[in-house]
């Protein structure tokens, strides 16, 4: 490229984001500075989001980044801002194309090495592990791990300082003064920041729609341990499996109403290792096996587990259902929902709380009680933060697109007039001022099916949903070299009502009997032919047209 | 059956639920009155469910009601407590099956004549137009439409009183005691009801999770009204389309503020037909269509439309995506969510909010204003028809698990001891008491597929879900006499990454190559042979095992 730069381009920093503008999940973007015929490019967040029910037999979405990994050479990084799933659980699917450094801090570097190692990558990729407040430099890019609070351990907002100018990424964000783990919100650093000035905050908008602030951590341990000490029989959490700062009230409270902690759930297993790894969770004393749970008394026992999503396989879920290995519960037992409802998880949540339900056992969920505090900024702390660090613009990122509308009257509300809503693959000019689209970019999104990625857009996936809605008919039609059958025509059929293949067999044959010898000997319209008398005869018995495929064999 | 009769068998009143009991929708319930042997039915309400995205391909869900239909000289009648779909939507399905006289309200037969001309039965079908507040006999059950409230016009109670016994059935109710349209609960026969003894209420659980009183209609008409009052641009106010209270106050608000009224969607269209036949809406002025929406400017218009619930073919999710023929938004124009989201369409509603957000529309909804009120009893309400009706018993009805066991709670809290949570096709004694599960009679549901009615525990669309997560081969096999391929394996899929083919083909030539002759006369064990082989080839290339069917064809 340097080849063809044209040297009167003027230096930009641009922001391209790549997923996660306008909806929940797979959040990437990418920071460019320097000419536009010259860009280095800087990676933010590199997550998956879960296949929806439009998307059947996907669990896991990626997005396209195909453009970066074209100029991979000019990518000086990725940098995560925290551990979720959602900012980086796209890596050990798309390292491959990318080829860059890695860098995060410790608890995202042991997550994430995890997930490498699953995907036989552990040797290869390159993982730097910074400090939360760690300073480094990727090419153009001068950046900073800002300390936040969340809801995992160790997230930080980015400073991402060029010569062009100071963008703070927030990640993902609330405002906690006292967090039950961790430093908390490194509130000084951000007015130091504000003080010397930022060009553009990209900030997390899930939670703009509500007013005030926050409950802390600290509120929500406290209740929860009211309600473990009231609890007579048995006690099941169940709530993120990553969220440390819950996981730590959980094992407090049941320590101190006399419980032992019985842990269920492969990723809570996984999570509590990693944290353990980077000097969490050392004091909270012998967590047991599921097969421990029922050799305990229904009050001397906590059961802290995943599936607070509803997630079919999860292990509340297999509870509700009375068919986990080791774990029953019984009328009178108590199951806390420590988590909210992710929009799109209700029926699925539903699903556990009537089972739960129809095995008489008592719940409360964030609903009823405080249980759980969102991870998210309400309206109280955006401007609060606003405040702090005082931004020329604003790009509102992680919501859907009410979210993001609903951000951008907010801020303009409070003196932020320059907003602009990102979308997918836009290229926006931040520095210098203003925001301005100024090109595009292709994007999308990669369907991880089976152990292949394939194309979101126009994949199987699609065809999938097509032959869920009228399933599909195959006609196997043997010709021989006169044209005419060489044997009776066979039909089979998936997903139709029973006791139509006869009635097809005939159309199809009808149909064929229809046309004359010669033009048989056009097969594709031949084919054509009887794929259509068979959808037009099975919309006259059934009323709806299937999916048909003709196979013409000559023998 | 009178002929097997046994003469000492006691005379009882019992209950039997063919659907609704735990679920959403599809209410339908039977009481039967006589002894065990010779009893006689009484049918109270038919409805459907809509299908989910478990069920794909299936729109509308019935419940099984072949019992009562094999007993159909015993079945006296069918009562339809209102007009909502979850309480009437089965009947022109299902008439057929049971031919019993149907009897309802003037404005729910408005409602279902449209339903029977539809299916070519308006001419068989006796329907008994009864008054609200009629008393009338069938069989040994004499019973009286009780008014309550709730959100259609006359929506009833009914009193059920046989030999043995009385219920109240609640059907769907709120109490409202300003309500736009109607007369209003009566409370009064309520009480003269419950001073006479009522033995068992059946009751409405859908909003028990909910402490006080709900909103009247009058309180959200004066917020509509006065949200509209300060709207400058155009204003869209959607909700459910069977709504003519709210219709009315939509109405009222246009005339208020000197707007014109747009109808847009058919089941909207219907109501106010029907409304017009009863006597409402009479006052309501012209009501313009869609095709003059664009000629009004855009401070002196209202549309009316449906789709609140995010269908995606309902004229709020086609103006939200701009592809309406006759209806576009502007940036700054309103659109009222005059509903609240059914649990299991958040997803689909979320894509109307968020499709309106990108065309910078604003929007309320039920969670920012009180722009509606449920049509359901809360906690308040509950306590006041218990307090009215004195019952002996109570069966939860008309909510999920979960509903229904805080139902029962919430009863035994007020003194009702003797609750019976209800199933499906579970026989209650109800009188003589206390409440007893004494039998089981078969139940279930059928799915609307296509214009048949076919299984829905294990019909077509049970494979179409196999289908949506790992598609379909087919393999055709053409043999000769000899047991040699008479023509290359053709192979086809649907719903598998692409270029899978010609190596399922090599795998299924493979398993054919190294299977003895002799072995091959047997054509199913050649059919398993080459099916097993496909299946692992596609789950060594891919990771999923397919759907594989296949064709052996003799020439």
């Amino acid at each position: 490229m340097n080849a063809r730069r044209r040297a009167d381009l003027p230096h930009e920093l641009v922001f391209l984001p790549l997923g996660g503008t306008g909806e929940i999940g797979m959040n990437c973007c990418c920071y460019g500075a320097g000419p536009a015929d010259d860009r280095h490019w800087l990676m933010v967040d590199l997550g998956v989001k879960f296949g929806e029910e439009t998307d059947p037999g996907i669990d896991v979405v990626l997005p396209d980044v195909s453009y970066i990994a074209a100029e991979k050479s000019r990518l000086v990084g990725l940098v995560l801002t925290h551990a979720h799933e959602d900012h980086l659980g796209a890596v050990a699917w798309l390292w491959p194309q990318l080829q860059c450094p890695i860098y995060c801090t410790p608890f995202a570097a042991q997550i994430l090495a995890l997930k490498l190692k699953e995907a036989g990558l552990d040797e290869q990729v390159p993982v730097k592990t910074m400090a939360v407040g760690a300073r480094f430099t990727l090419g153009p890019f001068a950046l900073e791990f800002v300390a936040v609070t969340h809801s995992i351990p160790e997230p930080t907002a980015l400073l991402i300082e060029t010569r062009q100018g100071r963008v703070l990424h927030s990640g993902d964000w609330k405002i906690d003064r006292t967090p039950v783990l961790g430093q908390g919100m490194d509130e000084k650093r951000l007015r130091d920041i504000g003080a010397k000035g930022v060009d553009v905050l990209v900030c997390d908008s899930t939670n703009v729609l509500r007013e005030g602030h926050s409950p802390s951590e600290a509120d929500v341990a406290r209740r929860i341990t009211d309600i473990v000490r009231q609890a007579e029989g048995r006690v099941a959490i169940t709530t993120f499996a990553s969220h440390v700062d819950r996981i730590v009230t959980a094992i407090r409270a049941a320590r101190a109403t006399g419980r032992e902690v019985v842990i269920a759930g492969r990723a809570m297993r996984n999570t509590i290792e990693a944290a353990r790894a980077c000097g969490m969770l050392l004091d909270s004393g012998r967590l047991l096996d599921e097969e421990e749970f029922g050799y305990l008394p229904p009050g001397k026992v906590m059961l802290l587990c995943t599936g607070s999503q509803g997630e079919p396989r999860a292990a509340i879920a297999r509870i509700a259902e009375d068919i986990h290995p080791h774990v029953s519960l019984e009328p009178g037992d108590l199951v806390i929902f420590s988590s909210k409802t992710i929009p799109g998880n209700e029926k699925e949540v539903g699903r556990v709380l009537n089972n739960l339900a129809r095995l008489d056992i008592d719940m409360v969920t964030g609903d009823d009680d405080l249980v759980h505090s969102s991870g998210h900024p309400r309206q109280g702390e955006l401007a609060l933060l606003y405040d702090w660090v005082k931004p020329r613009a604003l790009i509102p990122m992680h919501g859907e697109p009410r979210h993001l509308r609903a951000h951008r009257k907010f801020a303009q509300a409070r003196g932020i007039d320059d907003v602009a809503i990102p979308r997918d693959g836009h290229i926006l000019r931040l520095c210098p001022g203003p925001l301005a689209e100024i090109d595009e970019a292709p994007c999308g999104r990669l369907h991880v099916d089976g152990r292949l990625i394939v194309p979101g857009e126009d994949g199987p996936a699609r065809q999938r949903r097509r032959l869920s809605f009228s399933g599909i008919v195959f006609v196997s039609v043997v010709m021989n070299q006169r044209g005419d059958l060489a044997a009776d025509i066979e039909v089979m059929s998936d997903g139709l009502p029973m006791g139509l293949e006869g009635e097809l067999a005939a159309a199809a044959e009808q149909a064929l009997g229809a046309m004359p010898k010669p033009r048989r000997k056009d097969r594709e319209a031949l084919a054509e032919t009887i794929r259509t008398a068979v959808r037009r005869a099975a919309d006259g018995l059934w009323g709806k047209k299937p999916i048909v495929k003709v196979a013409i064999v000559d023998v």
